[in-house]
């Protein structure tokens, strides 16, 4: 087995790419690096399965030719921040939407039938239903993020459909462990190293966020791979409870013994496009025998220590 | 009031233009004639208030100087045929998503707040629920049609979301009537001047499909423009009948006074992503005071009596 990993020097991706090596399979990171890291590579560049393909998914002839015997795509890469989209609104449909199409025709004409795509909560905007299933009232997108992220789950599902493909697409919440390079605890976790006496909050920090750790997670995509066998398979990957970040703070301020005066951007969301309240229903990947073994409290905590020990991180973010 | 019309030489685009030029607005018509017919702008021409601009929607500066003094976009230039997309997969992405993409940016940086869009009821797959509502569970893409114009569904959301702008989607059924240039319609009534003892029909013949006339849907979509005044009003636009691929058929061939020796191609289905079964749940836009005037029965046949006497139309065809 031949697998191919988009954006596999990625947080999630490069996790993946360990686990698929440790399962005997071959792999090709494929990452053009604005936002993995050849740390995360580390390990794997030491096997002889594996071989790492500096690219860029906008250039169609450069997927073209990496995906050449492939049996798999792990499709992962991606602008993975639903923040900036206003500030760059062309950024999700190039990054996220224009990406996947040329994942989808380079395996077209290599004949390349089976994908697992890193889709979002955030397809499910302000969702009706919570916890919200697979299959709730057809949401209106509320994020360019969300709304290219949806984009990609039509492609893929359209070409399962025309051209007899096989796809796992998992919606996931926010994914939390080692090597995590964005999102709420490395933003608070920053601020409070420039400044351990006041932490200002976007919105009022009462929203409610489902989050996942990344070895679940990975188990869930592994199990779903194997044992979801319908030709589009469409999946929830979050876990059962949710926290405030409110709450969120609280755990990472006592973690690191600091007491900072809170100050709130006010307002229900964090920002322009954010969502009050993620919280999904798992059910459906319950159902194929997986369950979270890790709480979000240790998630969080597993971040941070991970985080305390990696400072080289902060110097390489953008 | 100054309306940009994109498509504004299409099917239902000029019949739009002459309506709002009826109602006393200044119309710019944006046309690549890939499918538009200039003899579809001749009263249009006539008119002091009309400009006609020869451009690519994929020329971002193009529609960038075409929106300056806009007050309201009519988007309805698209590649409207849900059956070749597995033909050209890039097509729909290029010609739905990427375009729609450009005219939101030329409102954003040109400050434009309205929109209306034509997109379809192929954005509901193969639904689960029959009439479908706006609201229905979240489908699965069958067509890179139906992905395309949902891809552009949610950048249109996004953008209201993210630039406060007001949106008004129409989700079509067929449309019919004067200048149809595509559909069931023109290829059964072409196959018959070709050979009118023998007609091929794709599918088994029983693909239930709904259609609205021309006008109905003019009257429908000014309407929502009025009434409903959301951020972002989703709509259906159909009729409460739906007739099979056979009783199109009979009606045509008895109105051509023909008896052809009918051949199925067979399957439920008449093209990949083809919907055997397409029928909209139209309340919301009922609700607003709207109802259709013409049947389908007598769409068909508008359409025809137009075809027949608009020969011309066959030898611009591609």
């Amino acid at each position: 087995m031949k697998a191919l990993v988009t954006g596999g020097a990625g947080f999630i991706g490069s996790h993946l790419v360990d686990r698929l090596l440790q399962d005997g399979q071959s792999v090709i990171a494929f990452d053009n690096f604005s936002t993995g890291q050849r740390r995360f590579l580390e390990n794997a560049q030491n096997h002889d399965q594996f071989d790492l393909i500096e690219g860029d998914l906008l250039d169609e002839c450069q997927i073209e030719s990496a995906m050449e015997s492939v049996d798999f795509v792990w499709h992962l890469a991606a602008n993975a921040d639903v923040r900036f989209g206003t500030d760059q609104p062309r950024h999700d449909l190039e990054q996220n939407t224009l990406v996947t199409a040329n994942v989808l025709e380079a395996m077209r004409k290599n004949d390349v039938r089976h994908i697992a795509f890193s889709s979002t909560g955030s397809v499910y905007g302000e969702a009706s239903i919570i916890p919200t299933p697979e299959d709730c009232p057809m949401p209106i997108q509320t994020s360019l993020y969300g709304a290219s992220k949806l984009a990609c789950e039509g492609m893929i599902s359209a070409y399962c459909e025309g051209f007899q493909m096989q796809a796992w697409i998992f919606r996931f919440v926010s994914i939390l462990g080692e090597r995590y390079t964005h999102g709420h605890i490395i933003d608070f976790y920053e601020k409070l190293r420039a400044n351990p006496k006041r932490l200002h909050i976007l919105g009022n920090g009462q929203q409610k966020k489902s989050y996942l750790y990344i070895h679940d997670c990975l188990d869930a995509m592994f199990t779903a791979v194997e044992s979801a066998t319908g030709f589009i398979n469409i999946l929830n990957l979050g876990t059962d409870e949710y926290v405030e970040v409110n709450d969120s703070v609280e755990l990472i301020t006592q973690h690191l013994q600091l007491n900072p005066k809170r100050t709130y951007a006010g307002g229900e969301r964090g920002w322009i496009g954010d969502n009050p309240f993620i919280f999904l229903d798992c059910r459906r990947m319950r159902d194929l025998g997986w369950s979270p073994k890790c709480s979000i409290r240790d998630g969080i905590l597993a971040t941070l220590n991970w985080l305390q020990t990696n400072h080289w991180v902060f110097e390489t973010r953008q």
